[in-house]
């Protein structure tokens, strides 16, 4: 499918390079490729947003409120905590994720996911500390711990934070194929170190 | 010597990655400590950022005049091409650079130490679209094409963009060893999938 518009969406204490990385390499993607292939809006249920650890105070593009997009990323934090317990939150959420086409988690973004019960019976992934939270949220969910993502079509989860950016680079490929992937990561230059 | 404070330089135009890597970074670092080591600062010549690309709209938590940090972490983007034009800017920077310990920049955001003439005879690192512009603002720099990172003391050059998190990485082994850094890798589970 084509891909014209992308949400993030963002909320308080929602962990930085969650929602940064898949920022930068879909936003990369359309610099280099010249044209604006689709949009991307920050949305939020308000239009500040702190970000965890105090690192960033971010103003997003749009409030949440019903929006749909192609692709729909929900990245993960503390903040994720709050919401699996807020249900006018999970409701908003839900209004989003069912006008959109293909949603993606990173890291315990995972937990909202599961909470709205769209990981059933579904091999994800999530951040390391967060699995036992997973688990009981839904316990027919099964977490594959080596994977960085786990991609079912129109569900992807990703594992903890910079995980996000190996998943979006798998979405270019998927979109757009190797060659144009391999572009926007030379662009980045996210060849990293060796551990 | 001991990181009390981190500063975080922003412009307009600022590349969203080259900054959230190390903030993220270090803020994990900050968090996994179990206890605050440092302060983390972003400081701007203005309260309000547009990032590069329209990406995110950011909110600094300083204005910057003359800060003094342990660490100041200079990131790189389309507005390090203004910057070096900008003597008033130039200037600003300055004065933050020379009342603080550590300089480290990301990405593009070594034209800024090289047109302030802090990068002479040294081997650095940079973007690789600004090779020729890095060359012209100091002909006698040599880039290392090759390292993520370029270490001498008190100045740091990291390469393009996603390069900053390696850098990150090493100054955290530097500052306090390598089995710390690995705590803070495995909560961000920075583990990149092979290319």
């Amino acid at each position: 499918m084509e891909i014209k518009s992308i949400g993030m969406l963002l909320f308080e204490d929602v962990e930085l390079l969650d929602f940064a990385g898949p920022l930068e390499v879909f936003g990369a993607a359309n610099y280099v490729n010249d044209k604006v292939e689709y949009t991307i809006q920050t949305v939020a249920p308000k239009k500040q947003v702190q970000i965890s650890k105090s690192l960033l105070n971010v103003n997003v593009d749009q409030i949440l409120d019903g929006q749909s997009y192609d692709l729909f990323l929900i990245p993960g934090g503390f903040g994720t905590r709050e919401i699996i317990k807020d249900d006018a939150m999970l409701s908003l959420i839900k209004r989003t994720i069912d006008k959109s086409q293909i949603i993606a988690s990173i890291c315990t973004g995972s937990l909202i996911l599961a909470k709205l019960g769209l990981l059933a019976d579904k091999e994800v992934c999530s951040h390391h500390l967060a699995y036992d939270v997973l688990e009981k949220l839904d316990p027919t969910v099964r977490i594959n711990k080596e994977a960085r993502y786990m991609d079912h079509g129109n569900i992807i989860t990703a594992a903890g934070v910079s995980a996000g950016i190996d998943m979006s680079f798998h979405l270019l490929k998927r979109f757009y194929g190797d060659e144009f992937a391999s572009t926007v990561r030379k662009y980045i230059e996210y060849y990293p170190e060796k551990v």
